[in-house]
């Protein structure tokens, strides 16, 4: 088991991530000429099919244990009225994920995918944002560390996902700390908040902005508007880097945490795809804003790594294409 | 086995045709709003499980046997030179499928769906459009009892797709003849061709307009300006609705041919969702003219029943949240 002491080590790992296998990536692309089909004519699949590859070492690679997690953290900021649901839901919720009643069970059973539920300390919240930092440096680094041990050595493709009751705040928060744009512009309605719980939200927003904003890299804000489930969502995906498993982003709250690391490295995300476009508030601006396309747009605002999750079937079918199709010559096809 | 006698027969069956169980609709919709999510939040998935339950008249069903048909045909106004690709093509992809090693095959496999594959009469292309009806009564209905005939009825899933060298052609032609606008409307570039192809295939589709737009209703125009893999589709969703079978369509071909049983008779492809957005020239505006929101937006132009097979695993993904997660009851968790 790892472990970082602090938030130094941490980045220190950060900037020294393994990158992309280039002829692994070429070979990808050479077999890729070769199939079945008119040239481009798989669309999509064909650059994730390449983009696994090279990540993967291997320019023939197949989807076989895709592992997905789930991080739940509470927040200081629920206090203040910004989600629909009360925040013992998040624990709640954690059952029904351990019963197998939610819809990431489901989704990952469909995915072939093993499914890891974490838990970060429910009963003690992050402190509210908007009275001091959400973290401690040992609480963030802790998070951090649980993420980055959650990663099983043996798969081949992560999702990490979220649930935490509050946390689109946190999420809008890092968002607007850290690109263009103001409260408003980041905030949206998560589970579904009316018009005056969107302007309390972004009330709440604004005044962490005005505390915390500009006071450090993506680490130190993922400390000082955050939360553990974001701060292991991004231990794990770096952790992922670390070991060449390619990763899809799940929505909003999983992107804004992610972005962190991007924001301290540049370069850190490029081992990840994003799974889908949730229809939560500003989740198209956050990925234009890291040039990621979306695999799916199916309207999903859940979290839970969902959006993810029903990506793998896509991830797995591009390889399923690119490792499993004849080319023109075995198949004494005519080219074009 | 059915066999229709004549396209009247086929017309007289497609009036006649089921509709949803609204009592399954309706149990559908009361299971939605009582599982461990906010409201709305599985978004897409939410209105396709219950489309879906619909159809099944069950309100908590799920997908467990998909199948896929293949349609193949050739094309007289192939020797035209509308394709990249020579017409022998047609045959050897058969064989590709046959054999294992198209993309088809990997993604019925990844899907859990049946993979069917059905030739028709490939030594005997159909006539030239520029010239003379496609088909002749005949051949049309030999066709649309072919497809008819080709679904299992113990699916509960079915996606249609076609290979056919040269068949974007006559799709173009189907739509320029039954909806808003002309040839170079709706005529793409198939499986590349540059732009003096182009413009051939702009002139070819213009031609066979010429010679037989407003001379019929949507199956009529099917038999002028279609082709026999297309009829086969049209036959096959047709027997899809009266086994009360859901149907996902998958790109422009398979489109225009669904759309001539539309145009026959309206809502005749209410039990039918778009499996996704082709990257084929204008296969938006088809959707668009049936009112169909694609699932999937990948770029693919591929055919085979491709994008189709990609979409099973969104729908059977819809029914097992639906059909598999916890009400809030069940799982103890505060409602919002």
């Amino acid at each position: 088991m790892v472990e970082f002491s602090d938030l130094g080590a941490f980045r220190i790992a950060l900037s020294s991530m393994s990158d992309v296998d280039v002829e692994a990536l070429d070979g990808a692309a050479a077999r890729n000429a070769q199939l079945t089909k008119p040239p481009g004519a798989l669309g999509r699949l064909e650059d994730i099919a390449q983009w696994y590859a090279g990540w993967r070492g291997n320019p023939q690679p197949k989807v076989t244990s895709p592992q997905i997690i789930v991080f739940a953290g509470n927040h200081g900021v629920a206090a203040q009225g910004v989600s629909a649901f009360p925040p013992e839901v998040t624990e709640q919720m954690v059952l029904n994920f351990q019963h197998g009643g939610a819809a990431i069970n489901q989704l990952a059973r469909v995915a072939g995918a093993q499914l890891d539920v974490h838990a970060l300390e429910l009963d003690r919240p992050t402190n509210d944002f908007t009275k001091g930092p959400a973290m401690s440096e040992r609480d963030v680094v802790s998070a951090l560390n649980t993420g980055w041990n959650a990663v099983r050595t043996d798969v081949d493709l992560l999702v990490v996902g979220e649930m935490g009751i509050g946390n689109t705040t946190p999420a809008a928060a890092l968002a607007a700390a850290l690109l263009e744009g103001d409260a408003a512009t980041w905030t949206g309605r998560g589970t579904g908040v009316d018009d005056a719980g969107l302007a309390n939200k972004i009330r709440v927003v604004a005044e962490g902005l005005a505390l915390h904003a500009g006071q450090g890299d993506g680490v130190e804000t993922l400390r000082r508007l955050g939360g553990r489930e974001l701060a292991a969502m991004a231990g794990a995906i770096a952790r992922a880097r670390k070991l060449r498993i390619p990763v899809i982003l799940d929505g909003f709250i999983c992107t804004a945490a992610a972005m962190c690391l991007e924001h301290t490295c540049k370069g850190a995300l490029d081992h990840c795809v994003a799974g889908h476009l949730s229809s939560e508030g500003a989740h198209d601006q956050l990925l234009k804003a890291l040039n990621k396309e979306p695999i799916l747009s199916l309207g999903l605002r859940l979290g839970e790594a969902s959006g993810g999750a029903l990506a793998i079937q896509i991830v797995k079918a591009a390889l399923e294409c690119h490792s499993g199709m004849a080319t023109f010559a075995e198949a004494g096809v005519s080219g074009g």
